[in-house]
């Protein structure tokens, strides 16, 4: 360990050529208002945050545009709603231009019941996509195998859920995350289904670079407030994680004094 | 919420006329040295920490004690290693002399192989040291009534277990917890069985008002970064509880675009 | 294994001096009439029955205990609603003469809103009627040290909770019922906290000699099924602990064809 | 409830064409010899029984089959091994014409370090094998959106994995096979991850249709009792559903005694 510890995690997270410091990415859905989420914006340390480009957010005037330019975030703008790879293409290739980032969130969501991701539309998309020089997130269920055919789809980073979106469930099956984890070469980001710090800091104990939520924060009671806790729970997961946790025992075993 | 919100979370822990900011507790024990010890406590940030009245820690020249004064950290002086009630209070007296305080962690423990506690003997010994003028934090087993009955005794503060000390199994009832938080008047610091950071968190969601470890940080593999894991961790679960969780749902939510 | 296996479990129950081929204890607690009782009774295969002493039961022409003699079913009486030792150890005496029987589940209730034992009053009861010849089965707690207090004052059978009476939350903590058993000399019958038969199947492969409910049958939609369900569910799981499972791995493993 | 209940559930289960009494499927890997192989099958009350196509269990003489016809139990020929459609398709072919049986269990493994299997072939090989007039039966992971592909492209039943084949972990995420179940209208069986009684008993309470197992039992210290274990494990999980269980609760509530 560097003599100049203070308390935060080693590294960045590069995706592709972008390269963040806060691992914490946070979506804009479901803010009462534009203040309120400025305050978690700002509270949650985020530096990439992002939009659905099917919704109202892009329209002229775009309050949530504005407030994420003036605050210095970068965008990533998402595909939510699109149910097949053609949306999904073409809503990516809407947002570059208008945007003008390479960065896309692909989701390609099933149905509106799960709002799960479809495996075979995404990883099509995925390819379409990455062929094409976005640098391209993907949403995912948590399945190992899914992930890894992401990956050599040429995604830049893979999103496994934790559980279906806006339930707030936590990381339902921590065993495939870190399968997935074992596996990956690109940044694995945890996507959906967070609902208190406790599961941010898990997620990256598990070994998951990033962690992008969304109504956790937004609409908690106090969004501020539990920005700032998701924020402080990834960093404590991410050093928790570097530092090297004690093995379980069935047994107790004693603490002895320092010499 | 005050206008002055800068991620920190409001209050002072108050152990009867003891009052606290930081919500960690650290123990001693398992540290590898000295110079470890002090830079995990340091990044810690604790006010409080424990040290064994049974062990060699307080022979003439201890370290532990002049580094605890060096650092300005209070003395929780505990009982560990004893039997029985009569050895528990014969030991707190003898602390109270030697150290100078009144606070006394009271741990009567049944056997080496669990180092759990003795419920009969603890609250004997727990009315014993309260009526005495004692500040008592009894370290007890997850068990409501237990817990109910430390308070009647006269207890500052309740410390449950999350399991067997030294296990790194977290906390493996949090109804339990829970349970208890629900009843208590005095502060619940979650006491053994802490691994790893989100354990911590955990602790201080289900309504904990701190958190006690030990070689959770002196065995990681890396002390110092363990110790601000932990700090984080403690932090970002008692932001949360403030912040009011989403509750959990069965089937997914979309969340919408802000206004 | 004997060549005459038919798929049922070896041994039998012992407590004391009574013995039982079945190991699922029933309450009568709960239950809409007495017909229904009688065929979820008789769908258990219990054979040993426990029953309310300070309710309204045992009155004049008391329909339970008239149906349990009919069915050939052994009487365990309770002390349900007792809150001292004091009252329970008169309430054994009671039910001692009343009834005819040596047996008697002890249980002091510390409170009517969690309905969890009260440990310093049980173990101080338990002592009590061990000394005057009763076989005592006494409801605890999950606290390893205290089954192993109530053992050493003389009970012929701990019985730990999985979570407080009625909750249907199961078994909370399996660590706690392993230590249990990994100590204990007497029969461990899981009681309290069931609400489905994996519950009781589970506390079987824990290593719990039987099971005791009461409203997990005679409040499910269809107690005598359920009743069925809880007698398949104990045997399966007796019989999983004898048969010795495969170990948990973290990566597959394939099977591989007979030869 | 009808008036001849004699602790058994209701119902057949039907695949396709073919009916069963029994819900439990066997899967013959893993057995020391045939003689251990024949027991256990024999204890389970198996109607159904899987062997691998690609194995050596279909040369000259195999034992397997011969045992599986003098006991009269169904084949279901699986294609486990295969890494594509193409493989799978043709596979499926193969055990058709040799074996006289519409039945297949399609598995497409995406790697050997997992066994876990490929959705984007298997719902390729399930719509090509579904369109030839075959009864497949789909392994998949426990993604609710795959298993409904797989039941749209002509699926008899699906078949969600518990955990990894042959990890013995169990049913990792409870909440997605009850996701499958809320929206099949085919029957789903539990397949892979199995390890012990409860397992089964979990599996029927969450409304699966049958279980599939393989080296739970084959690999167990005794597979004849653990395949008895879960036979009864089966049959309680598939009472304790259709008896219905009771709600969950946070607080205690006391049973009363019936009138």
């Amino acid at each position: 360990m560097t003599g100049d510890f203070a308390g935060e995690p080693a590294g960045v997270l590069a995706i592709g050529d972008h390269k963040f410091t806060s691992r914490l990415v946070i979506g804009t859905g479901g803010a009462a208002n534009l203040d309120i989420l400025e305050r978690a914006l700002t509270a949650s340390g985020t530096e990439l945050t992002t939009v659905a480009m099917r919704r109202a957010d892009l329209g002229s005037g775009s309050g949530v545009l504005d407030l994420l330019r003036r605050l210095g975030i970068a965008l990533l703008p998402n595909t939510a709603g699109c149910r097949t790879a053609a949306e999904a293409v073409l809503t990516a290739q809407l947002a570059r231009e208008a945007l003008g980032t390479d960065l896309v969130k692909l989701e390609v969501h099933a149905d509106d019941r799960t709002l799960l991701p479809d495996p075979i539309e995404t990883v099509d998309a995925a390819q379409q996509l990455a062929d094409e020089g976005f640098t391209v997130l993907a949403y995912t269920n948590d399945d190992p195998v899914t992930a890894l055919r992401l990956e050599e789809a040429g995604c830049a980073a893979v999103m496994p859920l934790g559980s279906p979106i806006g339930t707030g469930l936590g990381i339902r099956n921590p065993h495939n995350i870190e399968l997935i984890v074992a596996r990956a070469s690109v940044p694995v980001i945890l996507d959906a289904g967070i609902g208190t710090a406790s599961d941010a800091t898990l997620a990256m104990e598990l070994g998951c670079d990033a962690v992008l939520l969304s109504t956790a924060v937004t609409r908690a009671q106090d969004p501020e407030r539990m920005a700032a806790a998701m924020r402080a729970g990834v960093t404590a997961g991410r050093l928790a994680r570097e530092a090297g946790r004690i093995p379980q025992r069935f047994w107790a075993q004693a603490s002895s004094p320092p010499r």
